[in-house]
């Protein structure tokens, strides 16, 4: 097997080396220096069409040859992918068809097309935009707040520490990063107390905190 | 079996509805009138907890009980769930493990994580926003434009007229709604003459015709 990962230290790019270590598997990690334009080289768009990361290519993969191995872009479909090709005693996932195999696909989708958007434009608006818009900061830094308060509630509803069944899931990995990074836009989690737990109970995790640190070091915790 | 599907006339709301007449699934209807806030009412939240339509309940589905049916939202994990359950011939999927399988589910969450939530920010400043914010109209028009860039390319990189394999998926069912909702921003598609095309060949589907016109007829249609 000959997985790479392409990536660089953000909340989407951690989910895929957060699952790789969880699962255990080998793989090669590229650093792709989106501040500077890395993600739109030829080469890259050849592996991710979009132009973003996170990216792999797996020469164990469907239809990989040897001029142009399996590549996947979307970090819900990765995930999704890593699952179900390498996750056969279910350490990140739940089997098939069952209740929570399809719950953890709509709380990934959660992420992936809510929380995930609405802060990274909360994110933008608060941090990197080059002029201040006072509408953009209040309309994504509600939106996100509404959604922690969502993400409050299933915890609650869950009563297990993890968004679905007992153990940690893809749903997890893909939003931990985001939770992690929500100082950004002043979030004070202790609103969130359920929130704040699942948060320190993933970071515990040993494949959890050495995936953050690929394919450097994680600069976002807080001292 | 008994699916209801909640829903409005939205691109995410009709996205299930395409999805259920191309499978040909008997299936219930309930309006949910989002102008009016019923998305949020305490009934509904016991299906959707994020407050949003699309969902449904399926009697059918695993850990259903008579007082408390199987319920899933996020259009994305509803589709991967239909697909899954119902679609045994795969006329709108691909089977599990394949290549086409994959990629289905990568331009899936493209829709669902990228042009959605891009599309539907600039639909906001477009229309919906009380005050004019230029630089919310410029960011998210131009976003959308690229990424109507990105769906010109995928179409011609398959050749087949299709997201993914050789015929429709739900990655193209995720899609449609809302590039048949581009005029909204003034999108002009024949800068996307794939893109255009693409659209009027899904058009021609019958069961994509009926499911744009449920829960009523659809008001988007230019002229």
């Amino acid at each position: 097997m000959a997985i790479t990962l392409y990536t660089f230290s953000t909340p989407n790019g951690v989910k895929i080396s957060i699952a790789l270590e969880l699962l255990k598997l080998q793989y090669k990690a590229v650093n792709v220096d989106i501040t500077k334009g890395e993600q739109k080289t030829p080469e890259f768009l050849k592996v991710s069409l979009n132009g973003r990361i996170p990216a792999i290519t797996d020469t164990e993969g469907p239809g990989s040859t040897s001029s142009a191995p399996f590549s996947l872009f979307e970090s819900g479909a990765i995930l999704q992918y890593l699952a179900d090709k390498y996750d056969p005693e279910y350490k990140i996932s739940y089997k098939p068809g069952t209740l929570e195999h399809y719950k953890t696909n709509e709380w990934l989708f959660f992420q992936n097309a809510g929380l995930g958007p609405m802060q990274g434009q909360a994110n933008h608006f608060v941090k990197f935009a080059p002029e201040k818009v006072p509408y953009g900061i209040k309309r994504y830094t509600d939106e996100t707040k509404r959604l922690y308060g969502v993400l409050e509630e299933r915890l609650k509803e869950n009563g297990t520490g993890f968004l679905v069944g007992d153990h940690i899931s893809i749903a997890d990995i893909s939003t931990v990063g985001w939770v992690q990074c929500s100082h950004f836009i002043d979030i004070d989690l202790t609103e969130f107390p359920e929130v704040n737990k699942w948060l320190d109970r993933l970071l515990a995790i040993e494949g959890v905190k050495k995936g953050f640190d690929v394919p450097v070091k994680w600069p976002f915790f807080k001292e």
